[in-house]
């Protein structure tokens, strides 16, 4: 069966967008298709150019006999800002404040498409870095996580505070709470990460750190190595940060209980990256 | 700005594998890419044409003048059973079986491209269902619920066993585990569903179902009804089933932890849906 360039085009968006971050070679096109490998690589071209055009990403062509396309995804900054502008304004909603100055964020991290765009923006500033595994803690940072570990076409692994028996035997360390400074545990099952990885670690919040910082020293005890730290929202306004190192897409640079005001900005995205 | 034919494509398949289920108008993209929308329209018959072909999905066209297309993930049973054979091989490895008869599934749910296709296939089954609103229970079900929750372009809310200042006020409710017969809790943020809503219940694993059973309680509470239970595995060796209508993609018939055999079969899927 032959398909035509229209047809070739659609399903090979598909399936680049569905397989970031691995080589596809000519040949699996050329014979998905019945096309000839010149008629493939035009079709690649066209699609290298329309993805860089409209911001979904960008292929990499890898020469020689082994060779093939790889998708990344890019989202250019001209895109992102908005983004994170229109959640900025989403999260100063006064109605977000509970008691404490904690803020309610559980149906901004429950939608998918907001969680998936964030992913992918994450995604894009570690399209270059080397990763292996994401690793997150349970539970608002998890849909993240799987975000933008899907983009970079890696496993998740979970930390909990808690032992499951479907964990299998983990491994365990105390930390101490940057904000509240309390003793808390964390462990992570013994057989979810190889020694030798790089690992991006993935949160929705960051306050002072601690959590942070507690996998961190997690991942010495698995012999793996940080590739990175990236949140959706730090909190700036913290006597003392434990983690230097990290990427965040939104700040928040105050909560004020008494007159209702949360005030939010774009985090250190636009700048480090 | 004029754009070719091809590059329309390749951003409209983007554009709506991206924007599932919602309704984007003719308009839209006739404005989008500067084009006559009877050349869009003759576009959108192209990919239609495609994604029913290769099981990408399929476009449904909502005529008049507030209308539009609307995609809709449709995995076709013949691509589902592989991939569903390839998970039950996945899951037989003797070396998952844990103390207790448990299985270390950890990895499985940790891989995203094996979560998103899953989620796939379930919501392919959900097409046509109205629901407002997915949920589950931390920790493990979380991904598979955003990966279904995404196709069917609804929000997650995830019920928890432990209160959490950063869900404000919450509803909880005791139920008794119906393999442990133990007497536990879960809660759900007060604010994340709404009367009336119609709700997926989606989780990793069941066996008697006295945690599913436990969120039909909770949704009760919120005066909103269940729309679907869907779940990745089931246990079938199970005394008495306390929830009678659900989805599963794999079935486990038998852990003998003396003889290291695990017996999985593909789930209630292929007979129900």
């Amino acid at each position: 069966m032959k398909f035509r360039r229209s047809e070739r085009l659609i399903d090979m968006t598909n399936y680049l967008l569905d397989h970031p971050r691995q080589l596809v070679s000519l040949t699996f096109f050329s014979e998905r298709y019945g096309s000839a490998k010149s008629s493939i690589s035009e079709d690649l071209g066209i699609i290298k150019e329309t993805f860089e055009q409209r911001g979904i990403g960008t292929l990499q062509t890898v020469p020689g006999a082994a060779g093939g396309v790889k998708f990344f995804v890019k989202v250019p900054k001209e895109e992102a800002r908005p983004f994170v502008e229109e959640l900025c304004e989403l999260i100063a909603t006064p109605d977000r404040l509970l008691p404490g100055g904690y803020l309610y964020l559980t149906d901004i991290l429950g939608d998918p498409a907001i969680v998936q765009k964030a992913g992918r923006l994450l995604a894009s500033a570690y399209a270059d870095t080397k990763i292996d595994v994401v690793m997150t803690v349970a539970t608002k940072g998890i849909p993240l996580a799987y975000a933008v570990a899907s983009q970079l076409n890696v496993p998740v692994v979970i930390v909990r505070r808690d032992s499951k028996v479907t964990e299998g035997s983990t491994v365990s360390i105390n930390y101490v709470s940057g904000s509240t400074k309390r003793i808390q545990t964390m462990l992570l099952s013994k057989r979810s990460i190889e020694e030798g990885s790089k690992v991006l670690i993935v949160d929705d919040f960051m306050k002072a750190g601690g959590t942070v910082n507690g996998m961190v020293s997690l991942l010495e005890e698995f012999n793996a190595s940080v590739a990175g730290i990236a949140v959706l929202v730090e909190a700036e306004k913290t006597e003392e940060r434990l983690v230097d190192e990290y990427l965040s897409l939104i700040k928040l640079s105050d909560v004020d209980v008494k007159e209702k005001r949360i005030s939010v900005s774009e985090g250190n995205y636009f700048s480090k990256y």
